[in-house]
């Protein structure tokens, strides 16, 4: 058998199409190396989107412009360019956005406020108003059924490989599809690194509860987890349902049973795009996966999760293979959320090394040291006072 | 001349005796190999303290001590050990600390709530619970007048350097005395860099009164600093005041006139001792200054700063000597502070990059390059919508 590369690259699956949905992925001209840069996407007419977007104080236009379609819960298009942020880019940024709107709105035919926007790349520079206007008729020119891969590859920018995943589920006896694709890229890059994910599904589902399924989700999966603790000032995640799925039951509210397995599919499948994204951020495939429980909510043990793993002295003491329970106390402390010291517990690679507030005497270091060494590295962390939980992922 | 080398330690000034006031740093064997350990400081009776310790939910047992005394607002004497941090320790922790209280107290001549207490060193690392009352005696003999550079020395885990200042001001026309020892380490270190320091004045100014004066002092100084981004579990500045000055006129305000010099004089100390610390973790003395203005207050300010100097995009981006706006956006929107981004304006080393939430066209990219190569980075940020102000260092 060939020996597996470090790096080996996630194999994507082999995605199908879903009714109502077509994409493209094509080289368009917005990057300067003639790779791919433009991805578009059109929904059947009837389809209802989901969206959650960055929460920095500083967003990008095409943020901007798709947070306030949001309420409509109508979506007709898509539209994302990679190479430039179009972010602190004044009226002529804002200018930019409108007419790209515009252009795919008259495109596919449907109204200004069915299509979302959204991109990566370099902040602050300023591109002529129809930079991407322009380029929207070969994406849409392109549009075809099951154009995943190409998808995938349009709105990279310095990701090592690109990332898409699918789960197929029921709801109630109807066979539904979940399809999606995601970019984010690692620490020490060029240019700003960016976390977009496109999800599409054939379900029938109202806008307003395909939005609380999204957002539970993504609060277990991208906002779980961490590259270098920086926040893009264009992050985005847009959920799109087309609803020409076959004879599904009418679905009202979000905690109908008859959508549990959807959202457990949809949570598993944004956790897949989640880990693929901490994947490209990572050199040699080093992961951190911490696991905080006990907390006060599931809120708080993300908050003290990501505490952990972003880290500099956790991550430095990993680095030196350091089998000591005092850089994850002190990340825990600093984390601004409820805790005991004299509860804590603490258990690397499965070593319980801490109970009760107090190292334990005699745990295995031997063990901790090699664990820590190892590529994969599991911190478990008992807060010891709720019952709140969370998974966080960092790249090494 | 001889060449200046890159890492120059900065000369401390000469401190002469506080009256009140007498101190110690010894090596008493707390740590292994031989160097200063303890420092003890002893103060006249009718001395007042405040104090800042750290915020971490998972403080230290010295920490938990001192935090218990302070509204007593009295001090008779400080114990600082350096190598053993006394954290995560359990109840034996708790013994050491109230050991080491009373064997001062015994010695020194006074209540045990007069005495306080602060440690560095390694977290989660169980010692004898006479472990730091042991040595006390052996610090109590050294006490003497004007030992600040021993003392300096006592309280250094990873530091590079001792850090101590002086400064003298008056009260209405009287002569008073401000003089301060401190610690702080770099990232990269084996143990946990704690950051403690150590003031004192011959000044009579009630507990209260000094609280305020210290609490913004340390607002505007050790809580404008960053190394590393990470928290102590120990972090502890004491103030304390002899009252020892003739003639003084009482103070009972925090605003009274009299003290504007005072307090002015001990944020110009505590500013001067912050910096020491962030040079002291910094390679090549390279520092990054950080001017927030125009922020809703002066803590948005001050937290918009240290996102900045924080982030590490932001950091790779002077490393890569990047002349661009983006990343400092992104580390403003991502602060969580009031931030309009069409108001923001960016300076870098002097040079106006952006203004009005736009990079501007023709900044001159040379000069800003020349100068993120060079030793001193500075950054100006507008954010346009307050008074509100702050001034953050980092080490780069």
């Amino acid at each position: 058998m060939a020996k597996k590369p470090q790096n080996a690259f996630p194999e994507l699956p082999k995605i199908p199409a879903i009714a109502g949905v077509r994409i493209a992925g094509v080289a368009a001209g917005l990057k300067d190396n003639g790779k791919h840069d433009l991805f578009v996407a059109e929904l059947a007419r009837g389809s209802t989107i989901a969206g959650t977007l960055t929460r920095s104080r500083c967003p990008g236009m095409p943020v901007e412009w798709s947070k306030r379609q949001l309420p409509g819960g109508k979506v007709r298009a898509i539209v994302a360019s990679s190479g430039n942020s179009n972010v602190f880019t004044g009226g002529q940024g804002r200018q930019l956005v409108e007419n790209t709107a515009a252009a795919t709105a008259k495109l596919i035919g449907c109204h200004k406020s069915e299509v979302f926007l959204a991109s990566t790349g370099i902040i602050g520079e300023k591109k002529e108003v129809t930079f991407v206007a322009d380029k929207v008729p070969v994406g849409v020119k392109a549009l075809r059924k099951a154009a995943w891969y190409d998808a995938a590859r349009s709105i990279m920018t310095t990701d090592r490989f690109p990332k898409a995943a699918l789960r197929k589920v029921k709801i109630d006896n109807v066979d539904v599809t979940l399809a999606g694709i995601a970019k984010g890229s690692q620490m020490i890059a060029p240019d700003m690194g960016t976390m977009l994910s496109f999800l599409f599904t054939d379900a029938k589902i109202p806008a307003k509860v395909l939005q609380s399924c999204l957002t539970r989700a993504v609060d277990r999966s991208f906002n779980c987890i961490s590259v270098d603790g920086d926040t893009s000032t264009s992050d985005t995640v847009l959920l799109s349902a087309t609803g020409q799925v076959k004879r599904q039951p009418k679905i009202e509210r979000a905690n109908d049973p008859l959508l549990r397995d959807f959202r457990e599919a949809l949570e598993d499948m944004t956790g897949e795009l989640a880990r693929m994204i901490v994947r490209d951020g990572a050199k040699k495939d080093r992961l951190l996966t911490c696991d905080v429980i006990g907390a006060e909510s599931q809120r708080a043990a993300r908050n003290i999760g990501r505490s952990i793993v972003d880290s500099t002295l956790v991550r430095v003491g990993i680095a030196g293979a350091e089998p000591r329970a005092g850089r994850i106390v002190m990340a825990v402390g600093k984390a601004g959320e409820r805790a005991e010291r004299d509860l804590l517990g603490i258990a690397i690679g499965g070593v319980q090394i801490a109970a009760a507030g107090e190292t334990l005497p005699d745990f295995d270091a031997k063990a901790v040291v090699k664990h820590l060494k190892a590529g994969q590295v599991h911190f478990t962390i008992n807060i010891g006072i709720g019952r709140g939980k969370a998974r966080v992922w960092s790249a090494l």
